[in-house]
């Protein structure tokens, strides 16, 4: 029985949308159904999510970047947030994930939702530690129950995907915790609070003992289902760990058991990897997830670029889309030392958006192909709004010809042009 | 007889640097010294440069950053270009080259050589091209012996190494001109003139007709020559293509004949190069170049990001630099738009870092490998003023930390730090 007769909401969805879709990203219909149906792709949308436009997500599908925004708890502004929303989704942004670890947080959600008409993602984990955190208490204090609580009411409300770290295991939270075997332990958020609660509750993982919780609700409101990588390394040095790879196989038990089910999953990826390892990290990913589409953050190439993680990110994002990610999570400037500003979000998404193409274009993708030519072609007749149409920021070029927009070479060569030394 | 024995400017230099070379790079004087005596690395320093510290490029040596600074017809400042190279020498760059083309050049060069301790590199066929574009002439109507005298006097002035567009042949320069074979024809300035003087003269390159007197020359003052690839296709849709092999080949052929007369040698590369081809490409140009130093431009992996070359580069140049490049000319955020302004080039100078640093790391270089694992353990101790010391650029770490220098965790996760939660 194929995954629509399962998943009525993603059906719906669907019928309503597979046109649009089809010609958006340049692909049958069947071809697109037959990857979704196989877990290759996703289609990520709630139904409950008020003026939602759809994404999918797998390549052959054009690669998508997220955006990551949520206040912390020493930046902590409404207004800050919505105005970061609104600079994603001008930057280009195709998802929003809310991230916030402070304030009220169902408030903040709720009014992501409503200005957001891309896919909005959560990890509703954070919902329930910070309800501990902000009372002084310890984080993972918390109940399996509250998690299903969690998880429904933020369905309920039309979050389309959620990050669920259920991959991580005791014995494998405990070998990245073993400096032995890693120098930086586990840095991922979730993945730090879960482990926590392994320890204090002497139990397994409560999101892996209770996928099938999990998996009821998902599948009826269509929140496609990040599995979350909670065990990934912190450090270049750390790639490739056990930890990582016992989780990765996890993972991908699960991805088929939530498609089996009738849920749409993806699989979060790493995180920091030497660039000699990425493409053989990426397609070892996605060889053990059965080709779920892959969620990546950077990967960053190398640890000592604090302030330009952007940079370092999008060289390992280009070579993971070659090597077959679908799915980017943008990392700003910020990143590794504070929240990021409105300015972080555009140069984070600008990154990705650079890598993206730089990945697609290697991958002869027609589309990404027929953006480079029209650049070539501007730039041979020195067509100077052609070119602003073929960039990825119109806008930045126009700014930047601004005192010499009437000339017709530009003002790093002037009449020393050697295009136009060409044309005459 | 040893490169040293024919090249006395280079043993004097060598003997001067020798032990500070070797520790810096980590490498034995003897594997340097038959490094540079086989052509793979080259020692940069003309004895007219006074107060010059010289650098050493070619693998395993540290890959080397160089900045393009310089006037343009339409902004021409001698302050304003003094000021970028004081902020690439406080950036990190490691050569710089002035590729002033309005302004009185000598007086500019002259400048530069004075205040700079870096080696500078020149392209002396701009100023002989400038006499005649600021005179509105033709910019090819000079006659050989113009550059014979220019490189002559450029040498005398104290510049450590030229970019000699030698290797572009007519039969080459027809084929990239030529619009089945490619898009973009030429895009390099000096490819463009010596195109231009050989259709006007009828008459081969008279940088490739006239080599025995730039050879010549450049042994007298110890001048490294970077035949410049003055063919580079300037679209990623045209790598590859017959006319830039075929200048490869030529290149090749004389970077063994400078070494044999006695003059050191490095080859130029793309440019713009799709990501899937940039380890071939490299590969490929050390291969026919007998494994002479390798300093690229980029490579640009996309040509849709103007306003953010340097990030398109910085994929393309941590790649190169895996697959075997040496040293990386920085592209700047201004590329193919306009003038680099002060911010330009500190951003490019941080990109090539990176990429360098991505490269290097990905090769397991001991030096680069060091500098992440300080990195790593000082994350791990949560401990910041560590992060800074290891950070590419500690003043951006410590402005981003500054309103939370006090707190142990960062601004991004507060009390929800991953490493706080799991170090207690």
């Amino acid at each position: 029985m194929s995954l629509f007769c399962r998943n009525q909401a993603l059906k719906n969805l669907w019928e309503l949308h597979q046109s649009g879709l089809a010609v958006k990203e340049g692909l049958e219909r069947q071809y697109i159904m037959d990857a979704i149906d196989a877990g290759r792709m996703v289609l990520l949308g709630n139904p409950k999510h008020p003026g939602l436009i759809p994404a999918l997500i797998g390549q052959p599908a054009r690669v998508k970047i997220n955006a990551n925004i949520g206040t912390s708890p020493w930046l902590c502004s409404l207004p800050g947030e919505l105005a970061k929303l609104e600079a994603a989704l001008q930057a280009g942004a195709d998802t929003v994930m809310d991230l916030s670890i402070a304030g009220d947080l169902d408030a903040i959600r709720q009014a992501m939702l409503k200005r957001c008409s891309l896919p909005l993602g959560t990890v509703p984990l954070y919902a329930v530690a910070q309800r501990y955190i902000s009372a002084g208490k310890d984080p993972a204090a918390f109940s399996a129950e509250e998690l299903w609580e969690e998880i429904h009411k933020q369905a309920e409300q039309g979050v389309d995907f959620m990050t669920v770290h259920c991959g991580l295991t005791r014995k494998a939270a405990g070998w990245a915790q073993d400096e032995d075997l890693r120098v930086m332990g586990i840095v991922s958020r979730g993945g730090s609070i879960l482990a926590r609660w392994m320890r204090r509750h002497n139990l397994e993982n409560p999101f892996l003992t209770g996928y099938e919780r999990i998996i009821g609700i998902a599948r009826e409101y269509n929140v496609t289902l990040s599995l979350g990588d909670g065990l990934r390394p912190g450090a270049g040095l750390d790639a490739g760990d056990a930890a990582q790879w016992e989780e990765v196989i996890m993972l991908g038990h699960l991805a088929r058991k939530g498609l089996a089910a009738g849920v749409q999953c993806m699989v979060e990826g790493p995180g920091h990897v030497p660039l000699a390892e990425v493409a053989g990290q990426i397609s070892g990913i996605k060889k053990l997830t059965s080709q779920a589409p892959l969620y990546v953050l950077g990967p960053l190439v190398t640890d000592i670029s604090p302030g330009y993680d952007h940079i370092a990110g999008a060289i390992g994002a280009a070579n993971a889309v070659m090597a077959g990610a679908d799915f980017l999570c943008y990392l700003t400037p910020a990143e590794h030392l504070t929240l990021p500003c409105l300015e972080d979000v555009k140069a984070g998404i600008m990154a990705s958006r650079i890598a993206a193409q730089a990945g697609e274009t290697a991958l002869k993708r027609p589309q990404a192909l027929a953006r480079e030519a029209a650049m070539a072609e501007a730039r041979k007749r020195l067509d100077w709004p052609g070119m602003s149409v073929a960039a990825l920021d119109s806008a930045m070029v126009d700014e930047r010809r601004k005192d010499f927009s009437q000339k017709e070479a530009c003002a790093m060569c002037g009449e020393f042009c050697a295009v136009k030394m060409a044309l005459n």
